[in-house]
């Protein structure tokens, strides 16, 4: 979790995009919620994987959302005072934890 | 989401295993407010994005968890009234599935 | 690379359909060949990337239809020595390490 | 396959390392002609479904490879003559692409 303290109270490449993704991860929330129901009424399990493949294509979304504003507004944006380079081998890290999931 | 009505108050392979299926998804959901809180509080877009990439691991494990239970009881263990063919075309379509994430 | 020395010679589930299954294999190694030529060529990096991504969903077809062939004549068609228990925990083991990506 | 005739002939991020990419490509088709040679020994399913993660684990890494020189040559280095904006995102597709496999 690298530049967290740094980073804290400094605008980011996704202020202009902070409520709707606000409002995704609000209904990722409750998707995982409603995971949580399907278990407790012993729903068919094929049925409770199918909707926890729908979260992960929710929260794939919303990363690929976060790392395109990052690439505009970091990287090419010059909107921050990281050297693009390393700005770059940041984005890189983080696409490959994406692709390796987690 | 094949077999929902069908499958209402049936006991499933999982039903052993509710309890820590169901604390995992709690501290899913947890996750899920966190990378909330720290999208409010402008936190570093590739801190965020690294905090989803846990996330998705963590649901690939109870995806994992849970396909391994439908196969023990359902697929080979027989605790299902469906043919051995259909549960293993029905799992073998969730694996597909997770693996393109959705 | 488990049960590979116990396995040499025997029939497996895949046998009936070895014939496609080569040919997709032949057809895949033509793709990584065609991505060497783009290289040679210095054809533009996102072309190259988006001919791997291809590779890549063509493999996921094949490894889904070997764990289907697998699941079908081995854990349950009894077309093996080993115990249905152990051949699933094998499957499980091959879907995370699909899921993760090796 | 965006801009293929445009960038024919063209020097790209990735003529510096075009020399390990190309033997890294020629190890790639070396494990897919072996996973055809499996399969004509009907070698056990689940060891040749080990071996296309691998060959999926070294696709991602040349992948990431070509990102990287692609992100850090044409999106910042401005080796390119496509505006950075547009060449951001065709970068983020591609990304798009290798997440979900193709």
């Amino acid at each position: 979790m690298t530049g967290m303290a740094a980073s804290e109270g400094t605008t980011h490449g996704y202020t202009a995009t902070k409520e709707p993704l606000l409002n995704r991860l609000s209904r990722i929330e409750g998707q995982v919620r409603g995971v949580q129901r399907m278990v407790e009424d012993d729903r068919y399990c094929i049925d409770v994987i199918t909707q926890i493949s729908a979260i992960q294509a929710a929260l794939d979304k919303v990363a690929l959302g976060l790392l395109d504003d990052h690439a505009a507004h970091c990287v090419i944006g010059g909107q921050s005072d990281s050297p693009p380079e390393e700005l770059k081998d940041e984005l890189m890290a983080a696409v490959a934890r994406l692709m390796r999931r987690g």
